[in-house]
């Protein structure tokens, strides 16, 4: 192949090969940042800054759908929108997997299309179909230990290259650190490769003591979302892996569209936002337009139409 | 049916309904805005900040899925993504369909499908398939006027209560105003309900030009992206029907989401960028998770599991 | 409008007035027939054979999309076949929702969008998700009847023009008569408009003992697919609605594929097949390429090229 | 990996080493057979009959979705149906990709897609977009050769390790062998691994004549749909290396499934032909439904519900 290599050919490249970054990030002795993303633009943007992993986050894919975080929207559209992140970022993608969208049998096929699509990674919860997002509602029934660690065995047996994550709920459904560490010991026995715990408790103090408990038996991911003044310096200490930024780019864009919104509406002029959003430059850079006139070059006669 | 209407409801009662809404308002003697969006969420925002329709534009949905806008995204992932926008929103949806995707055939099933996801209105422009970007690159060719009439008369013939607008690319294009006024002619003969005339000039006057040489044959729709110093009273005085503010949902996201990750990759933390983000119950309140619980109550069994 | 009405429009006429059509059906003194079809391709076949309306059956679907019958396929893809199935037949369609794709929220939402798409019906079966199908294994587990009856409750409120049949599995799944009458009264009080009553034995007896003991508080359909010598007439005696053919379509097709692949690639030819497969022309007019060219001598000019 | 490979894994492996089967096949010195395929369904029955590769055609797959052949299906729903193709069947697929559904960039797309869903080959014929069947009308236009051999240079720079056909319709839209064979020649130079020449006589002597004027720069792939009289011992003989039966699976179907729906209408019975339709027993087993009840005993607990 010669010099001019296109981005759908990285795309592909990518795909073979980000499995064993993903891989790698979460077994690295460094601690390591995920940022979540939930479409081709914002996985462009995540990739952009710099970050190495993606979370393909089902809240923010549900939010950005217009779908609530309920298993409304298939398993299929998560599949669709999981492309689109990997085709534009290039970056290894671990993807929630909410519960597998139904038994042993779905989780494998779930995982095996996110990983034909250019995922690196799939996490699992232990809850069943149809799911409630974490935040909302209080001491969700959790699934039993033997048929959750059926899935895992199902996906781990089906794409072992794909990196599998356990997260466990039994902390954010109220049962107590006792049951997750029972849970995270079967899980591993089940083939996860990590295991995240879960919190919605505004310190990181439940989170630090299931590691302390856990071991260091497998990588553990951790989600701040509700303990984000945690500093991450307490996380290097305990030896947490990877640290999960779950939907921050959802709730930047929401935030920037609503004032954007209230002013353009109140205004009715778009002069006074122009400094405060993108550029048409900066969308064309993120999504690589003179690779296209590089290829319209290479590709199209000059006296073609069109 | 009781008092409990779901959302899922309003989106079909709206499906129905919004078409009358867009005409009317593409034909009201007031100056109209329109807000364009690019998914559920941008959609929900839109609606929720007060706009009173929503433009989907092609851009900004091709980078949303990180394509780029030159028909890369193929015409049946477009109205996928309109049906997210109809059902998120509730609002009636002008939809950016390019050329039509192909000749009168592929225009005239792009727009049945529209209809039938919950739009209320296409917008074709006068060039060939596939297109690129108007504001990159140098006279575009434009499409045969007998055969781009063709598509516009299809298109009506098959759903005549969509509204129809047919977009003039001659100025942009480098052809002139003449050319420009002979295709409006020819269109509305075709049966457009209005005609967008597109600029990339910095000012308005060949827009303002162009619709007083028109003289107010169909209502004339602009999108003042380049030309967005004009103050909105010159469309007001000029009769102008109706502005589509083109992109800048999308663009504020951007904005927004660059600045994020910058600083979450800087910082290592999300501490200071929580307040700038949006909750996660505005999150919850923009997509309706109320509807949701009282609908748990109204149907799921107390003794139900998840 | 003019004259000239596409089948694109034909479609959308069809959407609207379709679902009178299918409850006229059920509820008609006659004896009606339901003919199975898993694509646009058998739709267009059974409308043009004559048929009234069509079963989107699950296990038929799932089978050419070479999924099995155990919610592999998701509720959007199977959403899509419908789609195209309306699309290409213009008869109102009983679609084979399975349990539902989730709890009472994934039903209504299913239900939502096939009548969006095209479909006047649903049939839901008082099933956990993923089922399995109805025929392979034994004394599956039923819902609870509440549970059920919330989700049949959610989808009538939702979309009330939507024909909803609940399906009864308690034969089939060795829960006896007692059983199927309790949930089928529990059923229509929930908002049902019939009962479809399942069965796997290869005689109607239990059937019919059913119906006469339902007493025909609500239209009976029945899907004879194992107790197939049993004549019409015995149905009609017992004031059976609706007769479901619900999966030989399917089956006929695959005969005919396995027959043909095998003798094709035994004879290294096709010229003996050539007598017994279908001409192209019948092919061109199934699928109405008349319209098409009907259409290109109105909108596409003569000198146009393509 | 354990000793239970799931079809799952099967597929995925099959992904990764079919396209070193298509390319050895196209290349081998016996005269190769591919069959038609157009969904999982009839991919399963033809990988089951032993053919060793399947045609993906377009004309085969736009009717089964009930679409006309001229690119009404949008590209990804191509996609899509390829991807069940290739999961059901497993065997390497030679993708009708029409004309490569617009310029060299739409084409590359197409092809990385397709690829990344398993496919091994995709063939471009010398068209413009849309397109109309080979067999209805006269002298379609042809693409530009230089423009045409842009995108074939595209799809080879992009996704070197895809076979990649070029179609030539010279002979079909009656401008003769002459211009056949520069066309040949020039889409050699671009990239292609092989020519499909294209006649619609219904003898075989202008596809003879090229191919000995041809001389095997490449291998040669013919489809024999209207000269099927002609004994395969000719082509052997010729050194033709590749024969697509290009859609006698869908013609079978159709076939039958009409008389299956004309007989069931008229006797109001199942009765008569229960004996010539596939069993259900059947369908299982094409659709391998003994991996999913080994992987339930493996991976399902006892006592877990469905």
């Amino acid at each position: 192949m010669n010099e001019l290599v296109s981005s759908l050919h990285d795309t592909i490249v990518s795909l073979n090969t980000s499995d064993k970054s993903l891989s790698a990030l979460i077994r690295s002795e460094e601690l390591e940042f995920v940022m979540e993303a939930h479409d081709g633009l914002s996985a462009a943007i995540a990739a952009r800054a710099g970050f190495k992993a993606l979370w393909a986050s089902g809240l923010s894919i549900s939010s950005s759908l217009g779908y609530r975080d309920a298993n409304e929207a298939s398993w299929t559209q998560i599949v669709d929108v999981v492309e689109r992140m990997a085709d534009a970022s290039g970056l290894p993608i671990l993807v929630d997997g909410d519960s597998g969208f139904g038994n042993f049998n779905n989780a494998r096929l779930l995982a095996t299309k996110l990983q034909q699509r250019g995922a690196s990674g799939v996490c699992l919860e232990d809850k069943g179909f149809p799911k409630m997002n974490s935040f909302i509602g209080n001491r969700h029934p959790l699934a039993d230990i033997d048929e959750f660690s059926g899935r895992l065995r199902a996906v781990k047996d089906t794409v072992p290259e794909m990196v599998l994550v356990a997260r466990i709920e039994a902390l954010i459904a109220g049962y107590g650190l006792e049951e997750a560490l029972v849970r995270a010991h079967a899980y591993a026995d089940a083939g996860a490769d990590a295991i995240l715990i879960h919190s919605r408790k505004s310190d990181a103090a439940e989170i630090l003591e299931f590691t302390k408990q856990w071991g260091g038996k497998l990588p553990v991911v951790i989600v701040p979302t509700k303990y984000y003044k945690t500093p991450v310096s307490v996380y290097r200490e305990a030896r947490i892996s990877t640290v999960i930024w779950a939907n921050h780019n959802m709730r930047a864009a929401i935030a920037a569209m609503r004032a954007t919104c209230g002013r353009i509406l109140a205004e009715e002029s778009i002069a006074s936002v122009e400094p405060d959003v993108a550029t048409l430059e900066e969308v064309f850079g993120l999504l690589r337009y003179d690779e296209l006139a590089t290829a319209e070059d290479r590709y199209l006669p000059k006296h073609a139409g069109t």
